[in-house]
């Protein structure tokens, strides 16, 4: 499976084509509006995510509910579209009216693309380049990550999301019977967190933040429940589906890091405390007494869960402003202020639920096949077996 | 630029085909033998270490020490494969011997690639497995890693990697006046540790867990200097250089996370402490007065040097043993011992240097022409110029 | 640069979205209409031509007339959409409704992709494959291609293709002063051909196949001039530019082979009435006396204008009816009526100019620099001279 | 599956990884060789190919003659190396002694890669184009594709190629009753040919064309039975099983066209007489009465036999002197003699069968899973249960 996006913060539309999805796959707008919504939500977000209530229009490979296996294209409207088509107009303008019409941006502001981004493609308005590297882009990817964890839900498979830190406030670990339990208080949550004594802290540091013209950021975790045993692959570097993984998830706007299970901490346990123990019993197999490993070991999934954590910076867009330069002028100043969020982890969470759902349910087509979801479910199932029964 | 690599640890070598490096860089063995070399090197490495000094064979596509355009073939052989070629033979085994010669191994390790390699490839003797999972593998990429540094310190780029933490003890950032400093003194230590005040302590933990039978992990840093601001790419999720790099990192051998500058600090801080000023002068152009994001801003280079971090696990091969399953009896047992390294983390960073080198020489060669090192330059240098009149 | 294309035969619209194109290129909806409406002419088309006046619609990656180095979805709606709602409708349907909502076909057309199709994606109703198969999918990829010879344009390099046989009758190769003659004579052909002799032969075989209730295909030529030396390689096999022509060309619905330069004729001519000799002055560098190979040698041009041929068969919907079977009757049939085109040949050579520039744009844009259209006019333009003094 | 190549003609030896061949394939040096031996057999071929009896190692991938789904290296030395140790060392060469030792080659050869080359990787001595764009590179394409061939066969699929036409000398098409006794008639004709009427003309012409000083090209046919229908894709283009064997057939040295089933006569017969009729009966299923369209629709495979054939030019290294220019002093000369085969079509039809057969089981391995190979055929075979019963 593949898929490029299109559009611009501004422009008409968010746009992506989804190619490789097997045929039979039910898929309704519903499933991707609901991905929609829970992205839009989180306390902390500004102004934006009132006046947009995305709706996502399915405008091919999908007939009666259900996947052609022909690619999938899926735009979201811009709602003030409307004010911005001349700024934002795709036919030329006449030569003297440029002016009042560009809005031109000429001051780079610090943690943005901006400046980069100008340099890069010789853009002196860099307008040219922030209206792509919004993150508004991850509208698309999070409607792409919808047919994924649809496709991953037909195969028995659960993806899930929440936020265990914000702005130095640590979610406990604390355990949950099953994804569907952390599902349903996550999603309760303003700040997608599963430990309630933490929620309002997280929430205080938000509204701390906002009052001080600042901005934070987190940490999200995604869980992969149901996988079978096997899928990535040792046999070549590219081929490491946890790679792919930290890939797709540092892709993520503003996103600085990744890691897997216990991560980080790794450096500083022994290997006795770190690898997890091989377990077998007739019914289910093999599993491990652990998890710190995070689901992986060799670049392929273990069958206990994937557990993927990753960071993201605070928005880069604050009250209190940074210095920059003015391109034209030379000139120092204090940073613009573009909106109003002081945090975007919550709806990170989502986005990161959709980039990993999208490189797993990628993995097992590639690998159990990827013409029709009837035979893919099938070789799942035959793969399950053989796991158990090895 | 892209690369294949291959064979088995004790099969008779490791290769490696490098396609499209540009015509006329320089190359000889020497440039490749010293990075094998410095990946051979550590405190705490094992007897395997010793018998193999890896030298490379350069075998297509190098004509009197400059790059032709072509393939170029590297090879590095496996000294002790005289003594297994039986037990890993190419060709087919007469069917009564196949028990003495095989050495079948049907007791997978925690923390391997064992079990579920030998599930996905139906091996029921996972001596197939393991020998393609280990890290022996990262031998031709520090080969190809050593033709992309070549071709980066051509082009004015540097790239120097060092361990900042391992088993718990870590590194303080010590600055340092220039990457050659922190080469030098980093090649000296047999940690490869910048900071002296955390050496000896480095090694008595990796002593102290040989001493436990037991092994540690740790941290390396990997930064890159001389970068043009620009490259990668905003426009399109799988262009960002900072995330193929991460895909990268977390593809060595044994990695579990992988961050950017301060990276998961940046949970905690507000981001007025976070991003980094834009600051200008007429000779250098638009720089930083920090890098707290590591050399990147919205997936693409910011002229700053790259910052990047990755955590390598404890070695899984322990003289403690961790209980596993013997897939044939299914009975439990204490998990073998294969070799006696207690600590790679020294090593895993000269991996982690190559990896890192090859994403950013491969980025470059996309962005400013694949054909002459010499257009290389010529692109490069306009393009340094073109940054600092922005 | 990579484009993916989306869209149902009766379904909304048509989308593709186009990654990679340089920053800076002009770009206006007419570049991209005059080539669709090019597409929509030609003698021998059906009805469907003069209901869909096609027109693109751009929704991202322009702004102001300029590409912004984002990616750019291009829209083109089905205008009988509003006639296919029910049959082709997105959303579930009610359970008993069906058979009077989908006008399921069982009857697969031969020459078409109707029953592999239904085979491989499980499909009953062959109408999930042939809205899919259908080479109304062209048009986007004509809208792909009206971008990529848009910037070659730019860049000096000139694309144009014509009919040089339909039904058996073959146009005589007639000497043209440039492409620009050639475009002039052929846009004002209604069969697109250079040699005014055939022209009305071409059109009674049209005609005297739709009488007899049968089609007819053609052979089409494209040509690029203006190509600087060198692009493609001989390095690696996947990398030759006139191999990734022929899969493209071939890759157009019912296109049975492809040629270069004399193409077959070379296996009946000695090699001295083959190659080209290779001569110099000092205004033009190094040329050919002749360009019998197309301008290609050893997967690179040669800066003699790239020839390049397609075969057509004949459209496989008939009036006079071929034998099949009904996949759930298993009766035999005389295949169905769908569309009235008895000739596509004239539209067949809009599409191989399409894919055509497709390819050398891009691999122009891979070896020249991918950011901005004023660098690569500049790199080619540098290239031009160093191959001239060479 | 994929695979790269490397190595120069007179270099120690020619390399190619082979990444991706599922576990358990059954795997020897003699899979190998004898594709190798074919190769270097046929009617015209000169002196080098006496010299070189070419024998393949394998160096990794493979244990106890069963692959290991890790990659496979395959190594075809140089015989003659040992007398080109000095002209193409890999290790730089002193200054004062460069002429002496380079051999340089300042006369580019018309209708090879010479010039071209030249321009553009800026090698003043072509050798280094040469050496590499010579079709010595062949030889590790046929050893993938003996592997390619080898998957194939244990699914039950057989790849066949023959001469068609040499020098104007054309086959008749002569009924053969199962690819079994083409591959016996054509093995055993020194010019690979199965019409028997034939095969003393082909041979008259290339000795004939040898005593003028001149080459002579052709065109062969390869043949694929066995194949599932719907092997390949219509949904995208870039999925077409026919476009990419297109493109690898025209990627093989010194072709210049590729055509499928009737090929270019489909531009001059009615549709009537090309699409072929679809039968049924209940043991079979699906077949169709004739197979002018050489087993593809939409892309897709019919399931009956593939047949495609290409066409090769004359060898471009002749007795009869074309002219060209020298670089260094742009005199004009009589272009040199490198190599003494008139005629290399019959080996040609073995490296077609090559890269035929890699793009097959490519596109199977893709389709019916990557990973083993007794579940591949388990779905290969469940895939034609279900295709016959559809």
């Amino acid at each position: 499976m593949r898929y490029l996006t299109a559009g611009e913060s501004h422009g008409p539309q968010l746009t992506t084509i989804i190619e490789g999805v097997p045929a039979g796959l039910s898929i309704t707008h519903e499933d991707i509006d609901i991905e929609l919504a829970r992205r839009q939500k989180g306390h902390g977000r500004g102004r934006r995510m009132q006046i947009e209530k995305d709706q996502v229009q399915i405008l091919s490979g999908v007939r009666h509910g259900k996947a052609l296996g022909s690619p999938i294209t899926l735009a979201v409207e811009n709602r003030d579209w409307t004010h911005w088509t001349k700024i934002m107009g795709i036919e030329p303008i006449e030569e003297g009216v440029e002016d009042e019409i560009k809005r031109k941006i000429s001051r780079p502001r610090p943690g943005h693309a901006d400046l980069n981004g100008a340099i890069k493609y010789g853009h002196r308005d860099m307008r040219n380049v922030l209206e792509r590297s919004s993150a508004r882009e991850t509208t698309v990817r999070v409607a792409a990550g919808a047919v994924a964890k649809k496709l991953l839900f037909e195969l028995g498979i659960t993806v899930a999301g929440h936020v265990v830190e914000i702005g130095g406030v640590k979610a406990e670990r604390v355990p949950y019977k099953d994804l569907t339990e952390l599902q349903e208080v996550t999603e309760a949550s303003s700040v997608r967190s599963f430990d309630p004594k933490v929620e309002q802290q997280m929430m205080d540091a938000i509204d701390q933040a906002k009052e001080n013209g600042d901005s934070i950021g987190g940490v999200v975790e995604v869980i992969v429940e149901g996988m079978p045993a096997g899928v990535g692959s040792y046999v070549h570097y590219d081929r490491k589906l946890d790679a792919k993984i930290a890939g797709a998830v540092m892709s993520i706007n503003a996103f600085k890091g990744v890691e897997f299970g216990i991560g980080f901490q790794a450096a500083q346990l022994p290997g006795s405390k770190v690898h997890d123990e091989i377990i077998w019993d007739e019914e289910n197999g093999y599993t491990r007494r652990t998890n710190n490993l995070g689901g992986f070991e060799g670049g392929m999934t273990t069958g206990m869960p994937i557990v993927v954590r990753g960071v993201m910076k605070p928005i880069p867009t604050l009250y209190k402003p940074l210095n920059s330069v003015d391109i034209e002028t030379k000139e120092v100043f204090a940073a613009s202020i573009e909106r109003s969020d002081s945090c975007a982890v919550p709806a990170a969470s989502v986005v990161a639920e959709a980039v990993v759902a999208w490189e797993v349910a990628s993995a097992i087509v590639e690998q159990f096949g990827q013409d029709r979801i009837d035979l893919l479910l099938e070789n799942i199932n035959r793969s399950k077996v053989h796991a158990r029964d090895f």
